[in-house]
């Protein structure tokens, strides 16, 4: 099976081409720059491009089976500053990519949506894929109807599709300036001996979920014949601050956050139930968050300017 | 009040100015061409440029309190065609007119989404406003994905909205030539001694309301401080065949329809749950089907060519 990865160069990107190197799949990598913090992998035939430059695709796609979509141009935070732009730059060219895997036969696709957005405030705890579906934010917004041309595609066209909706995903080749990741971005100001910076008063819950077990989720979403949409997260919430108190422990080091005004975006509590990913894929999280955290930490000191 | 009525020269949006000054509202048409089959209205304040157009939109919303929004460029029949433009031309402007609305302070905005195209294929009969929201045209996603736009610029920045999902409007000043409305183009047919065809058996059910109830719902959505989605039917189903039954009757012809294979994106019955519109505007459709068939065709006698 050949898998084109788009955004292959990307953090999760990266570890998702690591476990289909490691299951035998034959891999193609479409980014619009290579990996951060590795050379290029051998055995991985690399397509330098942006999704938006649709043209290019059908070459692209050539000999491909199965595609995984991490690409994006916006970051939750940020989409509501120009919404159009949002539009413009990820609805409207994975609507191109449908077309043009219709066209070149290509059936399958894992797409990465987003379980931190989609639902909008929950009122259900954990979070299942049928809770309401009312996102406060742009991002939210295109990753759904993405999830809804994805669908027609299945029922006109025959499309095999996974979405994956991911909780907070964390781990090594995170980015480095962070507005996605509160540990990546904690363990490189504490590497800095920077401040950390909390919004809000750290009670905000979250569910992290190592990219490691994503990564296995996604490999498994692209050998299974199930399509749908499906929560990717840990299953379990922390908060800000019982993550601050880990990265203390983690590093040795004693943290004084600074308390910045909450966002209007950030809704207070986002647990995922994973339950259908677990009954469907035969998925379970592996890395308990205080080890994903000491790894994550060791990468991150490899990784920083002394 | 001031109202900008945007698509306000087009077939729903003629009903709707006309109910506006009949209640005494000021009216400003933002349209890109004149109305089809009447000269200019008087005491009606005409702007005529695209939507997407969005460099004009603060001079034409100056001054304006409310907004009633009708325009498309595309038709469910055709949106899957070219999905990206569908999004270009209708999703995109419509962010960019959220934007305008809140610079200018326009705080009040009844938009017109789809009854018959956001639910896909219906799982309740009649459908209420809460049924799974699972479109199988492109028209269907844009419409929805507009009105989560309109859900978060209320919770985010204050808008009180209507989006109303119409059924099956027909009426006098319904388009000639017609993808959309088999009423209107059924007359239309028999006026020219055409015959008139069938897209599937006949079986198909459908939601017809009258054009001037539409306008009527409308009005009351904007001087109410209701927000939210409301489908906007009769609340009854009739069939194709029973449609082209009432036509024979009506126009006192016999109907020997052709019978064309049937669409994949035609789902077999919709008729929508109009309690919710009801209860919250004290709204009740008025005009009978067959009352409503025989203005239609009146109307459609007088506006054909000999």
């Amino acid at each position: 099976m050949k898998v084109l990865v788009i955004g292959g160069c990307g953090f999760i990107g990266s570890h998702v081409v690591d476990k289909c190197l490691q299951q035998g799949l034959s891999v193609r990598v479409m980014d619009t720059r290579p990996e951060l913090y590795r050379p290029p992998l051998p055995g991985v035939d690399y397509v330098f491009h942006s999704l938006s430059d649709h043209h290019r695709l059908a070459d692209t796609l050539s000999g491909v089976d199965a595609v995984v979509h991490l690409a994006s141009t916006t970051v939750p935070s940020t989409s509501n500053l120009d919404p159009a732009a949002d539009i413009s730059g990820n609805l409207v060219p994975t609507v191109r990519l449908l077309e043009a895997m219709r066209a070149s036969g290509t059936r399958k696709l894992v797409f990465f949506s987003s379980g931190g957005t989609v639902y909008g405030i929950p009122t259900k705890d954990p979070v299942p894929e049928d809770h309401p579906l009312n996102p406060i934010s742009s991002y939210g917004i295109v990753k759904l109807a993405i999830e809804q041309y994805l669908r027609m595609e299945q029922q006109l066209h025959g499309l095999e599709f996974v979405a994956l909706r991911p909780a907070n995903i964390y781990g090594p080749r995170q980015a480095q300036v962070g507005l996605l990741g509160v540990i990546g971005t904690y363990l490189r100001k504490v590497a800095e001996d920077a401040p950390i910076e909390i919004w809000g008063d750290g009670s905000v819950v979250r569910d992290f979920v190592h990219v490691e077990d994503i990564a296995d989720l996604c490999h498994r979403a692209l050998i299974s014949g199930a399509s749908g949409s499906f929560n990717a997260g840990s299953g379990e919430g922390t908060s800000i601050s019982q993550i601050v108190d880990i990265i203390g422990q983690t590093t040795g080091r004693t943290l004084e956050p600074v308390y910045k005004p909450g966002r209007n975006f950030d809704v207070p509590r986002v647990v995922l139930d994973i339950a259908r990913a677990q009954a469907t894929f035969g998925w379970q999280p592996a890395v308990p968050l205080r080890r994903g955290i000491g790894e994550t930490w060791e990468w991150v000191k490899q990784h920083s300017e002394p």
